[in-house]
This record gives structure tokens, C-alpha cells and sequence, in this order.
């Protein structure tokens, strides 16, 4: 194999100069995948994490039994504060982990909505992912609400200005995705926020897919609320918990739709009626999953050890790489690259778009090389600063240039 | 140590008898702890699931990676209707693994709420658990409703007599707990069903205290809606996903108040509008926690092995036991059995009220026998069926018996 004019001798120097390469080496690599291109889907297992499992379910929870509460009652709160310090730009006391990205949301997006009850609209775009599109539906029709739809920007997400013509006196609130999960457009947070702001609205945030893979400042760039996946670039493993965020400036407003004896003042007083605990556990509900916290904490002490800033470095230089490598093997072929040229505004996957995606998509896979589908016509390339080495795109894009000339009729 | 007219011989001889006494075996009990008695708080660690999460870490998550959601995916509803059949009483496609029992509590209420728009009342018991108050009091408030708060009763739950008077034609919805997390009271199902229905309301059931230990019969009984812990009787680990039940002839009318992907039609059309799944599936909200719902099938499996007749009839013998030792025992030190004297009206655990406790309920835990402290004079004793030995039982009360004499003043 091998495309023209490009020499895999190019990805194993790159290799050789990378200074994240050693992450790699900290989650397990070995089996039968060439090429992993999904890990923003679901992340590796860092070998840490499986110890920690291990530990947990054989000493704290066999024998340590409801003893081990003592250990696990602030591991929502001490390892949002963890991720807030160092992946969100958020100061302590804002962050935890909890339920599903959609649950949280829904806390949010409710919780937004009442605190601007004279208001009737809440704004989503219309390409945003469904969980995030249902929540604010279910949320606008439980409060008699309207929903505004931004359509789809040519740019591949929202901009300030494909968002100012749906903002007025009438918005609540309005729910992004800071990284695109299909095109991998990077909003511009702090921009977007300002106008927001400026209409008296709430910005939420849904930051799935650029928490942990692109600097984000929450606090700085004025976000009001913002939710998370933590089995993407946090690679805390299947259906782990997610992350909630709630500015502290809005804890005395914000109504929390599901108040549970977890998020209560004093969990053990089990009084006549609910009083909010302090700063960011006020948003718990439920028994947190323990595991799956403790999971979230391996994952976050990986990422802030290597660094946000070295992490964006290499997620573009990955993300740069696939592109020159789609232009000159897959161009040729009728493929197109549906992400953003401008790596400022990319995040840390690229889509590439073709009319037989979904069977090459199924070749890759049987040859080891594993990216994601992407109804209709996308094959998403996700690119895990942390774990995907060049060589491993490289031969993951050489795959593909296989799949897509076997596809081509 | 010992108690007057009492001989651990019994005990001995209680267990050489046991028919569930092997599955002692198939959990891990091994430690310092001479007597577990909050099995009720958090169940032992079954061998077969620490077996099975480190398979799941290691080779399904670690080496499958994203392919494993293969077999994930389905995993909640299965693993649902396996607990619905064998414990529930639940025929298949209305039972699901998913988030904590507060989220699912607040669906079922919301969604209850919602099925009787013209009334306008709530009602649950004061002695509920907080959780469950709280989510009545937070459903209440957003749509406009009234809480009705049923009194304690001295039976120690809420019965047909004591519910009566709060029902009229404006009750929406009744949230009770099958089995009291303080006194053990277990509340009459089907009576309480009936009446609840003959007012034109619905039942939403917290069976967080019953499931796996006493028999159920949702669907025979004419359940509505229920809800669930997984981590007490079920064994299912520390913040395991809970249950959720919805009666199949609710599913048209039942709004999910938190809709998500995972519980869409097709979860991978992302359609422009959410679309319910079949049966209980639309329950579902976001990405299930696949460690936890593992977990709980391993539980699960364990109570269908042993069968919930022996495990109820092992549980009656256990609370006889413990209330045996406490007359012999306690009272003669100004203890009262605080628990339903009839074992019909009781479910897997006792509590003891004394005016010292706390100090009695710590005395314990520092001499390896672990209950539970309930404020403010409650030692809750609970007995685990599939793990709890008679002898370890009655040295757990000879320990509290010391404990005892030792902070009388």
C-alpha cells in the first residue's frame, strides 16, 4: 500500500519528535486495532485506571464495604474540582461528576429556563447532536416554550453570526456544542458567550467532544452553564459519568430540577424538606457511580500530567496530517474534507465525506482500522492526542485509501 | 461474652440447615469484619462480578474498544427484564437499568404527574426517604401542584388505613416505599394498589428496600410505576445503576421527561425529532453506565439462582432471630424492638431504638460489627439473605449486646 507522493517515514519522525509519545505507553495499545480512530467515541483504558478498578471492587468495596463511603462521598465534588482546575478553567466550588450527559443537561437547560421565566424561546441548532436537540425540545414543551432553530452555518457550527439573527428580548437561554461531533467546528466560546450575554440570555454548553482535547476557559470566557462526557478524550470508559458545571454566580438562582438526597446540605440529616449543599454539589442528585467516578479521576489526572496546551499542540499537528493525507490520497477519489480548513477552529477530529462512506467505513474495520460512521455519507477520523500516534493515523489513512479504491465502482 | 438463656450452638445449627447458605460462598467475606449487618446499605461483592468487571475492563473496554457496544447496547434492557421476570414480577419490555433511583424516581413521578393534568395533588408519607420527598416536593413545585403528606402511622408504614383519607378526586399520584428504610414496615402492594387506583390515581412505587429480598408482583398487583436501588439485596456495587418500571399500558401515555438518545427508536438515526423507543427503552435517557449495569446482572442472576421464595424465607427466619436476641437480650437494657413484630408486615431488616445509639452503633463498627446508625436513636440491623449466616448474626448482636452494657451509664 501506500499513497503517492507521501513516505510513512515522515509519521515515524514525528513520532520520534513527539513529546506526548510516552502517554501512550500509559493505556493499554495491545490487541488486534491497527489504527484506533474512535477514541472520541470511546477512549482507550489507561492502565491506571484498570489498577484502580481492580482495587476498588476487590479492597474498598469487598472489604472495605459501607466503610469505603468515607473515601467515595466527595469524589464527585474533588474530582469536578480536578477537571475545573485543569481541562475547564473553572475555579473550585462549580464542577461535578454525575449521571449521563444528558441528564445533566437537562438540569441545566431546566434550571436556565427558570431562571429567566418572563422569556419564551430557547435556541439550539438544528445540526446539534440529538440528545442535546430532545432535551431542549422536552424542556421547551414541559414550560410552554418555543424553540428557535438555528439552521446550519457553510462554516460547520455556530457562529456569532449565524446565532445573532435568533437571539432577542424573547431568549432564555441557548445550548452549543463547543466542538461539532460531526464536522469538528470549534465555536469560539468567549464570543459566542458575549453576545449571548449582551441579549440577556444563558449560554450552555455541551463540551463533549473538546473536553480534554482543546483549552477551554469557562470562567474567563463567561460560560453560565456547561455539561460533558468523560469517556471521550477523559477516557474513563463506557457510560462513565459525565461533568456539570454551574457558575457560581448563578448558585442562589438556579433552581435544581432533581434535588436528591446527594446533592443536600447534609446528606446523613435526611430532613422534612430539601436544602441545597454547597457551591457545585448542589447540582448531585442520586448515588454518585462510584466506579465510574473513580474512573473520570484516572482520566483527568492523565490529561492534566501531559498538559492542555501540549495535547491542542499535537491534536492539530494529527488533525493538520490527516488532512494533507486525505487531499492528496482521497480527493482524488471524489472524497471531501467536511471539517474546517483553519485548525483554530478545528477541534480534534476531521470528517471526510463520500458516497460509499458507510461500506468503507465497514472495510476499515475489518482491516483494523476503526474510525466512525456518520450517517449519511461521513467516515469520522478521531484523533486522541493522548494515545494516536502518527504512524498510526498514517497507516489508519493508508487503510482507508485501500477501502475507499476497492469501494470506487 | 454471651447472653443469658441463649447459646450460638443455635446458630450453628440454623445454618446447618440452610438451604442459601453455600451461596455464602460465592461472595467475597473475607476481612476484619466479624458481622455485616448493612448489606441493606451496600450488598457484598459477588466473586462472579469481580470476575466479569475485570473481564469487561480489560478486554471488552481495554481491546474491544468501541466495537463492544455491540453487546452494550442492549445490555439495560436485557439486564432489565432478567431482574423484571425473576424479581419484579415484571413481564418483559417494561423494566430498565438507568441512572440513580432520584432520576428515575423523577421520571416516573413527572411522567405520572403528567398522565392526570386536571389533578392537582401529590401525595407521599412524611417518614418517606428524603430522595423520594424531595422529588415529589421538586415535581410538585414546577407544575403548579400541592404536596398531600401522609402522617406516620404506628404500624411503622403507610397502610389502607392511613392512606385513605389523603385520596380524593384531585390526587394525581402516590409515591410509597414497598419496604420503610427505617422501620422495615412492608407495605401492603396490592391493597395499597387498589385503593390508590379505585381514586383514579397512580402508584409509584421505591422498591429500593424490597427488591431481591421479599417476593414482588408488579404486574399482578397492578403497579403503575417503580423504582429501585441496585446496590442493597441486588449486590450490584456502590452507586450501581437503579431500575425503573413502567406498567406496558402507560407506555403511550407516559411523557419521559428527560428524553436522550439512548432511548430513541434508532439510536444512531438522529432524526431531527425524538422518536420513543419500544417498551421500556423509551425510559432511557443518556449513555448507560455499562460497568454498573454488568454489575447488576451479575446480582441479579445470583437472586434468580437462589429464588426469591428461599431468600424471603431465609429473611423471615434471620429478622425472627435478631428480634428473639433483642427481647432476650436489649430490652432488659431499655432497648425497643422498633420494627413490625409480625414477619408478614416485615422485610429483611430491624431496627432497635436506644437512647445511645450512636455510641452503641460506633462501639460496634470498632469491634467488627457493622449496622447502621438512622437518626437519632436508630441501630439498623439488616440481614442480607444470600450472605448473612445465622452465627454471624448472633455475634453480631453479642457485640451490640456489649456495646450496650458499655455505654449504660
Amino acid at each position: 500500500m501506500g499513497g503517492a507522493g507521501a513516505d510513512i517515514a515522515e509519521a515515524y519522525e514525528l513520532d520520534s519528535k513527539d513529546e506526548l509519545a510516552p502517554f501512550r505507553d500509559r493505556f493499554v495499545t495491545d490487541g488486534d486495532v491497527v489504527a484506533y480512530l474512535d477514541g472520541n467515541s470511546l477512549g482507550r483504558l489507561p492502565r491506571s485506571t484498570a489498577r484502580r478498578l481492580n482495587h476498588l471492587v476487590e479492597q474498598e468495596w469487598g472489604r472495605g464495604l459501607i466503610r469505603s463511603w468515607q473515601t467515595w462521598t466527595d469524589l464527585p465534588v474533588q474530582v469536578g474540582d480536578h477537571l475545573g482546575g485543569t481541562v475547564l478553567g473553572a475555579a473550585p466550588g462549580q464542577t461535578v461528576i454525575a449521571d449521563s450527559t444528558t441528564v445533566n443537561l437537562f438540569k441545566v437547560v431546566d434550571a436556565a429556563a427558570g431562571m429567566r421565566p418572563q422569556r419564551r424561546e430557547l435556541v439550539i441548532d438544528q445540526p446539534n447532536f440529538p440528545t442535546d436537540r430532545y432535551v431542549v425540545e422536552a424542556v421547551a414543551a414541559a414550560r410552554g416554550m418555543e424553540v428557535r432553530w438555528v439552521p446550519p452555518d457553510p462554516a460547520g457550527g455556530v457562529t456569532p453570526g449565524s446565532l445573532a439573527p435568533h437571539l432577542g428580548p424573547a431568549t432564555a437561554a441557548v445550548v452549543l456544542s463547543h466542538v461539532d461531533y460531526r464536522t469538528g467546528y470549534l465555536a469560539d466560546m468567549a464570543a459566542l458567550n458575549s453576545l449571548i450575554s449582551d441579549h440577556g440570555a444563558l449560554a450552555v454548553w455541551d463540551l463533549s467532544h473538546s473536553a480534554g482535547s482543546v483549552p477551554i476557559r469557562l470562567d474567563d470566557d463567561g460560560a453560565d452553564f456547561a455539561v460533558g462526557c468523560t469517556y471521550k478524550y477523559l477516557n474513563a470508559g463506557p457510560g462513565a459519568p459525565a461533568f456539570l458545571y454551574a457558575a457560581r454566580r448563578h448558585h442562589a438562582d438556579a433552581r435544581q430540577p432533581i434535588p436528591g438526597w446527594f446533592g443536600a446540605d447534609d446528606i446523613f440529616a435526611m430532613g422534612p424538606h430539601y436544602q441545597p449543599g454547597e457551591g457545585g454539589r448542589r447540582m448531585l442528585s442520586g448515588t454518585p457511580a462510584v466506579m465510574g467516578v473513580a474512573a473520570v479521576a484516572e482520566g483527568v489526572a492523565l490529561v492534566a500530567e501531559a498538559g492542555i496546551d501540549r495535547i491542542r499542540a499535537k491534536g492539530i499537528a494529527l488533525t493538520e496530517l490527516a488532512r494533507r493525507l486525505a487531499r492528496q490520497w482521497l480527493e482524488p477519489l471524489g472524497w471531501r474534507f467536511a471539517s474546517p480548513t483553519d485548525p483554530a477552529r478545528r477541534g480534534s477530529h476531521v470528517v471526510l465525506a463520500g458516497e460509499r462512506a458507510q461500506a468503507v467505513a465497514a472495510r476499515m474495520i475489518a482491516a483494523g482500522a476503526i474510525p466512525d460512521f456518520r450517517r449519511p455519507d461521513l467516515v469520522r477520523i478521531g484523533l486522541s492526542p493522548l494515545t494516536t500516534s502518527f504512524v498510526e493515523l498514517w497507516k489508519g489513512m493508508e487503510i482507508m485509501l485501500q477501502a475507499a479504491r476497492e469501494t470506487a465502482s
